[in-house]
């Protein structure tokens, strides 16, 4: 049987045995829900639109019975975003540093009395080695007292889980990308290494803030604040942790590790340790390097004797979500000259100079994440995602199909480039009047749609009725030259170290939800990439979470990461005597 | 000024400025109590009979204003025995694995982001290394947001505790000895290795049996049963603790490591393992080697990021206290041929020839201890402790001085081993009747105390008046006899794996309390010892700890230990063949 998922329009075969909530995580479509398919929480509502199961069910609850097409919500589309490209994962190699095995230790003798943990490691480790937790002695006694077979869970040496019969197939770990909007768990198999499912769900923190600063201010207001922040986050991540272990059949006993990526605030608030110090100068973190605890301390419900590894950070503004992209590229181990660009909520930039490497960060990302742009909105259902101006005219494309409401960050920058390419705003960013424009000879229907708005000049991108009309502000364009500009100032700085130009620079990788949907054209249009050439320009994507799967599911990559964080040379711009002249010069078009 | 504790005659100097609590507990003289001189559970009070402050005082709120000689209570005494010869432990050289460090790190700066972690650990580790525990962030965060000297507790590489202000002095461990009856701790300076006291405690547990096995039996019944007994035995480590902290003014965030010995069953019952096959044919414990875990999991309310290591077992009834005792004689390191007999509630043998090592267990302990004896009682006050029997009649040395209630181990095995060179008993143990006794010439004095009591025929030892007589009883005689056969033919049967005879032992090492108390020529007397010369017998007090302590001050100990406990070759008398042929013929005199 076939499912078709809407609106991505991605197809799944499947033979009617699973729900269509686990053929959609396997097609890579993500339906929000929280209950891991017990059906509880109501929250994985679907429409099926086409086939004979017609109207509202709940997507772990429904077993399809023919093909279907199936209407996911409009709330998972921007977190679908976020979690995409992860694809790219699957088969990555797996060196976990975990294994289970299965054995049939002896039985015991009064002539040699041997203990059950002695005769249990000699069945395991014939040619001797192995330690067994202490905590496990309860469960050694009662499995050992009964099982033929046992089954061990190494890792390195230690054994940290025993089981009766043979289980040595079930063997998983998560990764984590903790956002400060979104975040997204992956499960993985840390034997074959294969990526098994992925949720995402919203950061609940957002109820106290938006960005960084505005929970950093919340979560110093009292320790109670700090507390429920944690607490918050770590209910969130055991959620999306239940959520994939039921989808996939996976018990919980069986995830053995853990990895999260995030900025260094997410990093701060995951553990508790109050963040204060990174909103004041000189925004000096607590801490940097990986930190490791049990799961059991952390609060992670998954087997009570994993770890969880925080990657490093590596500046206070700098968190180990870029850490983990620059695993991910592999950009710091290549020959040549490298930008990683990731624009999120904030903007960060790494350059990589054969070996060597620099990073900063700018206050790029709320522009482009529609949050300081009049009309702009998360890349959701209703969002204007894509902007062509011709001379016919204004062609828009918004997510879902739908009447549009708002404006997310790649079509600002399409409209913003396509503005300046047909001639309705000039190289300071100043949007024409009506008047000037035709006087300009642009075409009428182009002229006719700068007005007077609510907030001075502006320009509409899709007439609705009065009130909801659709348009880009002068206000706006400026919000975007200011981004751009801070971006562009960034890079040209980090390129000043190492004496580069940008001719000098091999790729540039864009990371982030973000640069899977913006247009290289309209990124290079309005200066916000470096024009080499598209080419040259990759989007990896994810890269972040990419990352936390490779530090999952190998040790090498985990030891790169943790180098790597020490290794980068962190730049507070503000601090360059020059930045104020790159930045105003950056503002033009 | 000068105090004298009764009953044991012991004088410490004090200048008026401790209490009397603690200036007992510097002089080795245990005074009861659990709530660490808090005043609040009043189990310390003690009687000054002599000096300005006579009359009954809590010792632990009693400041001497000038000389006086303190009482201490009955009670205190069978505990006291258990923890003599500790004062043999003062100045061990300690190698513990920690340190503690003072520093002043660098400020933060806006040019050079490093994190409180990294300026921390470069203050600390000037040529790098170091590595903070990611539970202590948030600790770290309010320490460095304003402390100009910071002091770090350093075990390995690992920084396991932050401070403010300079405290490189207070580092401290605990060991514990768990024996079935008595719980002792010692509190131990980890970087000079001082002991600087010592507090023990009955054994709350025995409220279930007074012996491993009812004990078992008791754990076994129910799960809740078994976590009962771990909480009754890590209240009282918590107890033992908080006393000692209290004591001396140590705070018991200060106290980074716990090592404890114990019995195998205590080893289980710690750890809430059930220890039920230990009672079964083939007696199987579930773990020996040496278990480790962090207090917080424990349950012991020290620094939450210390460990508590339990020292390896060797087998079902060879537990951990005889690990600690091996450490602690040195034997197995030792040229030639040592024999290592401790008398607790169980008899362990242990028979080390050029590092080669075998050892048994006998069920000789509960006559030793009086538990299976007429009259037999613990060596509290009231017990005869001591029997000399000649001509001119039998004299006693009652515990406490007092009116004698009954016999304890050292004046059984002093009565049997005087009534047999009295002739008041031939070989086969049989006590003669009155007639049979003046017939053979034995004076009418010793002739007369032979009578027909409850039980049968019975020597009297002390008369106080028909019902309280104090007598030994022919039951009693061969309770004697079946527990020396025992241990002998242990000591059998371990020479015999080594092709040894008694006269190549190089040394007899005689660990445990009732050790401390028996005549050798009483002992040796009745069989129970070989009979090499009393200058090869050594008497080494409570082994098990000192062994402890060892393995908390000495990192080379605690893996001796390790080492030890897996190169012993456990023995199961029960399947010798000869065994009981070997057995028979040590039952006579």
């Amino acid at each position: 049987m076939k499912i078709i998922f809407l609106p991505d329009n991605k197809t799944v075969e499947t033979d009617g045995s699973e729900s269509v909530l686990s053929a959609a995580s396997k097609a890579g479509v993500i339906i929000d829900g929280n209950c891991g398919g017990a059906g509880t929480c109501g929250k994985c509502k679907v429409q099926v639109t086409d086939g004979s199961q017609k109207g509202f069910h709940l997507a772990c609850r429904l077993f399809p019975e023919g093909d279907m097409t199936v209407q996911v919500p409009q709330y998972s589309e921007s977190l679908k975003r976020k979690s995409e490209m992860s694809s790219l994962m699957r088969g990555l190699s797996a060196n976990s540093g975990f294994e289970k095995r299965a054995a049939e230790p002896e039985k015991a003798l009064l002539e040699d009395q041997k203990s059950d943990e002695e005769r249990l490691k000699a069945a395991l480790f014939p040619k001797g080695g192995g330690e067994i937790a202490s905590s496990l002695l309860g469960e050694l006694q009662t499995v050992m007292g009964g099982a033929v077979t046992v089954t061990a869970t190494v890792r390195g040496k230690e054994i940290i889980h025993i089981e009766e019969g043979d289980k040595s197939g079930e063997c998983y770990g998560l990764s984590f990308d903790v956002g400060t909007t979104t975040v997204v768990g992956m499960l993985v198999n840390l034997i074959s290494g294969e990526v098994i499912g992925m949720e995402a769900e919203a950061n609940p923190q957002a109820a106290h803030g938006a960005d960084v600063i505005s929970r950093i201010m919340f979560a110093g207001e009292s320790r109670e604040n700090l507390k429920l922040m944690q607490s918050e986050i770590v209910k969130c991540l055991n959620r999306i942790a239940e959520g994939l272990a039921g989808t996939h059949g996976v018990s919980m006993g069986h995830i053995y590790d853990s990895v999260v990526a995030g900025n260094t605030t997410m990093s701060h608030l995951l553990l508790g340790v109050d963040p204060k110090r990174l909103a004041l100068v000189p925004f000096t973190p607590v801490f940097c390097e990986a930190a490791r605890m049990k799961a059991g301390e952390f609060g992670l419900k998954i087997n009570r004797m994993a770890d969880v590894t925080l990657l490093p950070n590596i500046a206070g503004h700098v968190g180990s979500d870029i850490t983990a992209g620059i695993v991910a590229s592999g950009i710091i181990e290549k020959r040549g000259n490298h930008l990683l660009i990731d624009v999120g909520t904030n903007g960060e930039i790494v350059l990589c100079a054969d070996g060597r490497a620099v990073c900063c960060s700018t206050a790029a990302g709320p522009a482009f994440e529609g949050a300081s742009i009049y009309q702009g909105m998360r890349a959701a259902s209703g969002a204007i995602e894509r902007v062509d101006i011709t001379e016919n005219g204004v062609s828009i494309r918004v997510i879902g199909g739908k009447k549009p409401s708002g404006i997310c960050g790649s079509g600002i920058i399409d409209a913003v480039s396509e503005l300046f390419k047909a001639g309705l705003i000039d190289r300071t960013g100043k949007l024409f009047t009506r008047e000037k424009a035709l006087e300009k000879g642009i075409a009428a229907e182009l002229a006719g749609r700068l007005r007077d708005g609510k907030t001075g000049r502006e320009f509409v991108l899709a007439y609705i009725d009065d009130a909801d009309d659709v348009a880009i502000t002068q206000k706006d364009i400026r919000e975007v030259q200011l981004a751009k500009a801070a971006m562009r100032a960034g890079i040209g700085l980090l390129m000043k170290e190492f004496g580069l130009a940008e001719k000098d620079l091999q790729y540039v990788y864009i990371a982030g939800a973000f640069g899977n949907h913006i247009r290289t054209e309209s990124a290079v249009g309005i200066g916000l990439i470096p024009d080499i050439g598209e080419e040259k320009i990759l989007y990896i994507g994810n890269a972040a979470g990419i990352g936390a799967v490779m530090a999952l599911l190998s040790l090498e990559a985990r030891g790169h990461a943790k180098e790597t964080a020490k290794k980068i040379r962190h730049i507070e711009l503000a601090v360059d005597p020059s930045f104020q002249e790159v930045y105003l010069a950056a503002m033009a078009f």
